[in-house]
């Protein structure tokens, strides 16, 4: 774990990947949105304000979507108003429809997203919709959003497997991506929302992809059920990925998703970006002691590894 | 996660990772020997049967050392006898002095493994010998048990970090490497004993370890406890490695190491290579069925995230 730059420029060289990746901090909405207790508002506020102060640039604060489906996040709007606005940080708010923007403007949201699953299946369980019904309804939002200034991030769910038809097509995965971004979507983040995918498909999927949209605007969502989403995250790098969604402890899994464990850790993230010698602009430090807080406030424990493995090896040598 | 041998092959060409991998299974000693509770001897038996029908080529059984130091092997010369001895499966013993060289040979072993720290201050609380004091000790082994047609695997522990000392440098672990191979060693396995390394440490440890021993006489031995295994692995392999060291359930960690979680899980190893498309001639279902076995023996539940994930998965969808 040296910090030499000479050396972290070898291994930045040697193996193909960026010298500087943004993660997108997605713990307070797709972590929350599935955790087994009620989080109090003003804790989601808090930990919102740890993680702006560990450096992440972008973080997910919540999702204006429907109570009744995901009631951890019925008060994203009031999170929002209270979080300490960092100047240089993007607060993103998910939105699953008009009314949804609505909220979102109402409290002078600056940035939203947007979600539509490349699986008809997968679909017309989480939205009772089909993908291209879901398509037109995006539609609608991002024009108006971007008419207002708003940016827009879209997510694409299930593009290395769907919980419920199994395999998806790959082309269906860029027909979906590819759209998102026509609509002026400005990243567009691919979910391996059931985690099974490995780093010979991920490849593919960048591939393939980014013959749609450029790589500088694609990102990847692993969730790490299967263990695999560091090894995918290497390859994502070496195919020209520079951004990375993660959630702090490893929080999160889907509701809709039947088996779909948490979002890859950022700690576990971190600790790879920063012995690859590659800038995050992200304290792992802080972000550790951000777990810590979250975790003494909800007497839980999440399951990055390095949160669990950080403590003995302090004080152990 | 399709079978289609084309789809495959293209994951391995993008990749440039091998065709076919071998999986040595460490978890019978690597993993037994910190297990918290006194396994029963049978149940060593039973699992290394189940290993074997697995498929698995080597499989390493047991430790011929002190029975004071690591009390958990002290019934390995017993375990190896009562195994099924699978033709064409490779059975290994660990030994740590003409002693244990002596009960391997006793009980008819065939191949032994030996083990050398890159750290001197990790081989003194270990085996209370300097680096060059317990190389001297395995050359002794070496020359008896080559000479009498044994097979000898070599062990270099802390080659990216070291509980006690911290770094370690480099040229250590190339020289220790080096000698080990030298002595007659048919295949060394670098051991990352406290589970720190990140892939760019991987790809410079073995460009430099390779220099001095072939690379297809090396194997990776990677601990999860930072969840970095899967990603040095991927590294590993488009480095020219194709031989994998892993524990069934992420078994493990090492009583000299503190803060050493488990070996990489045998399952989310296989996972992965499944996933690629590169041949180990393991059966992944099998392995999931020798986990359960263990777990329901032993009233455990193992870190492997695949074992962990398999259950809803299968249930769910």
């Amino acid at each position: 774990m040296s910090t030499d730059p000479v050396q972290h420029h070898r291994y930045l060289d040697g193996l193909s990947v960026p010298q500087r990746v943004k993660v997108v901090e997605v713990g307070p909405r797709d972590g929350l949105q599935n955790f087994s207790e009620r989080v109090p508002l003003q804790l989601k506020v808090d930990i919102i304000d740890h993680l702006s102060d560990c450096g992440f640039s972008t973080i997910e604060v919540g999702s204006l979507v429907s109570t009744r489906a995901v009631p951890q996040m019925a008060d994203s709007d009031e999170v929002f108003r209270r979080i300490v606005k960092k100047p240089g940080t993007d607060y993103i708010m998910l939105v699953a429809n008009i009314k949804g923007l609505q909220r979102a403007l109402e409290c002078s949201v600056e940035h939203i997203a947007v979600f539509c699953a490349a699986s008809d299946a997968f679909s017309q369980n989480n939205v009772h919709a089909t993908v291209d019904e879901s398509l037109s309804q995006i539609q609608v939002i991002c024009r108006q959003a971007i008419s207002l200034g708003l940016s827009v991030r879209g997510y694409v769910s299930c593009v290395l497997g769907c919980p419920y038809q199994g395999t998806v097509a790959l082309t269906e995965v860029v027909r979906v991506a590819g759209i998102l971004y026509e609509f002026g979507c400005s990243e567009v983040s691919l979910g391996d929302t059931i985690g099974s995918g490995t780093p010979g498909m991920v490849k593919e999927l960048i591939g393939a992809v980014s013959e749609r949209v450029p790589v500088v605007n694609l990102a990847v969502h692993f969730h790490d059920t299967y263990g695999q989403a560091l090894a995918n995250i290497i390859v994502a790098l070496q195919s020209g990925i520079h951004v990375i969604d993660s959630s702090f402890g490893g929080l999160g899994g889907c509701p809709f998703a039947p088996g779909a464990s948490g979002n890859v850790a950022s700690e576990d993230v971190l600790f790879m970006l920063n012995g690859l010698g590659i800038d995050s602009g992200i304290n792992l430090a802080a972000l550790l002691d951000a777990n810590r807080f979250f975790c003494g406030a909800m007497g839980c424990q999440l399951p990055a590894r390095v949160g669990q493995a950080m403590q003995p090896v302090d004080s152990g040598s």
